[in-house]
Formats: structure tokens, C-alpha cells, sequence
């Protein structure tokens, strides 16, 4: 079991953290699952393209689209309405096949932790456990 | 294994379950893994904000904004596909960290049953299992 | 570990893998977890309704009225980033509980691949845990 600290930078942002989490698969699992888990409430975990940052924010842009910071009918006094609502469509908790000391991943998956009320310090748990080949 | 029951009063509402799952986990775990599985296809699970009533209510306010109960194009004929996209956009699986008995969520953290299409009494299985430290 | 293939006839489709996993089921294992991996950024995995075939047709049109394929401001030169929002939204990787050796769905419940961008060839990867009573 880990707790693993994410700093972002930006009101919302898409931080890749694949080698942060793959650096603490134990040497020895051969097959095996990774839990991820986002302790917040205005921030998420996603899986999503690797190569072309263009992806990130297009993802960011239009998520922005659709539910924008502000809306007349909001009522929470902190004004992160919108950021709340991100963080439950897209989940704190994943989990992610572990193969050969490594996630078990597609070729253009990295793991993201998503800042949706940022910037701000953050903290993500990670647990592995072994599974049958 | 434990089949947890859930009485919605409402169409749409986030209905606490965290203490009642706390109840549930083993005494002697010290670190491990709680899932938790909706058996609905109107209803999910989501993790967000245990302070502030106002967030339930922009969630649920900006989700019936972002898919209203009626579309012209909707050929399901119970009237409920609103209550079924809402349900695969939060997703009906969720696994939480346990640590000291207990589910090991962030400060502002509650685990919420989501109900889109009540009221009705709805059932939600939660599992354990050990974790390595 | 399995490594399920899935062929996709259409750009947008969901289908139904239920089947295939209950096949994969270790005939010995009375309580347990599967977890269900999509190997892809363009794709994901769901559970919903598996009675009434409208309820697929209602989600996807629902989903392309929400984001759709084109956006002023997009920027990713594949112009697939509305199936890369979609594959976020819906998420990647499920956990089902198993009972009996097979998948403990709610009665209505089937596990769709979501095809998002297609058709092609994919891959979802399924592993199984067994968990206590």
C-alpha cells in the first residue's frame, strides 16, 4: 500500500502518473491487479491516450464545454459545483491488470491523475495484490 | 459478501451508504479492499462530497440539465434511457482501500448510492478481500 | 488471465461480452471478483440493460448529441476525440462480483464492450480473484 503525492499547477489539468505507479509494482508479481484510488472529491483517475498531448485538451476543452464553472442554479457556496460533478463521471477508484512487474497496459494507455479545482496538493493510494495467471 | 438493501425515496437522489458499509468490514482487516456493486441499470455508485447538501444538489440538478428525461429521438419505451445513461456515465462498480477496519476515504469523501429512476428498493452487494501492506 | 478478442462492425456500437466471460469463470470459484480491462483509449466497458435493444440505440444517440464528432476547438490531428471523452467517461476497467461461477449481475445487467471508434479489432483483458464468503 501506497500514498502517493501529486502536485498540480493549473485549475485543471491531466497529469500523467503511469511511471510514479509503476515504480511500486513489487519486482516479484508475476499477474496481479492495481488498485488506484483518488482520495478527493474535485479531482478523478482516468485512462486515456499517451502520445498526442493534443488529446488532453480536447478532453479538458470540451469537458469545460459542457459543464462550464458556473450555472445559475448551482448552490454550493465554494463555486467548484462543476468540478465535483467531473470528479464522479470520470471515477476515483480504477483498477488495472498487472503483468510481469508492470500495469498491463494498450500500448497508448497512461494513467492520469485529473485536477479539476486546482492547483493544489494531492494525494492518491495505490495497492496491488496477486492474482492467478 | 453482504447484500445490502437501499430504499430510494425520490427519482433522483445520492443516498449515503458509508456507514452501513463500514459496519460490514471484517474487524480483523488491517488493509484490504472493498468492493461495492450496483445491481440496477436506472442507478449507480459514486464517491464525492460528505459535507455540503448543496453538491448533491448541483450534481443532480446540472446531470437532469445535461440529459433531460425527454428526447425526441428516444425509442425505449419505459421512458427511462435519461436514468440508464446516467447510470454507465457513473458506473455501477467502485473498490475503496481499507486500512484499520475501516474504508479509508479522503476527509470530504462519502460512498453515495445513486438513484436515477426511483423511488424503489434497490440492492447493492459489498465484498472484501485482503490486501498486503 | 484472459486476453478477449473483440471485432467491432460500426463506428459506435456496445456489445454484449457477458457471455464470453462467463465462459472464462473458474468452475471451482463460489465467491469471487472479475476484473474486466479494455486495452484501448477510443473504446470502454459498461454495464446496462440487456432486455431491450432501444436502450443501446438511445445511450449512443444521446452520447453523439452530447459530443459530438466535430468541435471548433478541437486539435488532435486523428479527429477522434470525441470516442477518447467517451472512453473516459465510461471507463476502462470494471470489477463484477462472482457467485456460483458466474458473473453476479442484477437481472437485467449485461457487460458491453463499447466500441467508440470503430470497427476494428480489440482486445479486453479478464482476471479473476477468488474473495471470502
Amino acid at each position: 500500500m501506497a500514498d502517493l503525492s501529486v502536485v498540480s499547477r493549473r485549475d485543471c489539468e491531466f497529469i500523467d502518473i503511469t511511471q510514479k505507479i509503476n515504480e511500486l509494482v513489487p519486482q516479484n508479481m508475476k499477474y496481479g491487479i492495481c488498485h488506484i484510488f483518488c482520495s478527493h472529491t474535485t479531482a478523478a483517475l482516468t485512462i486515456n491516450e499517451n502520445a498526442d498531448p493534443d488529446v488532453k485538451h480536447d478532453l479538458l476543452k470540451k469537458l469545460d464545454c459542457l459543464i462550464p464553472k458556473n450555472e445559475s442554479y448551482y448552490q454550493h457556496c465554494e463555486g467548484n459545483s462543476a468540478a465535483h460533478l467531473k470528479s464522479s463521471l470520470f471515477g476515483v477508484s480504477l483498477a488495472v491488470p498487472i503483468r510481469n512487474g508492470k500495469l498491463w497496459l494498450g500500448t497508448w494507455q497512461s494513467v492520469y491523475f485529473c485536477e479539476f479545482d486546482g492547483p493544489r496538493s494531492r494525494r492518491v493510494q495505490v495497492l496491488f495484490q496477486n492474482a492467478e495467471a
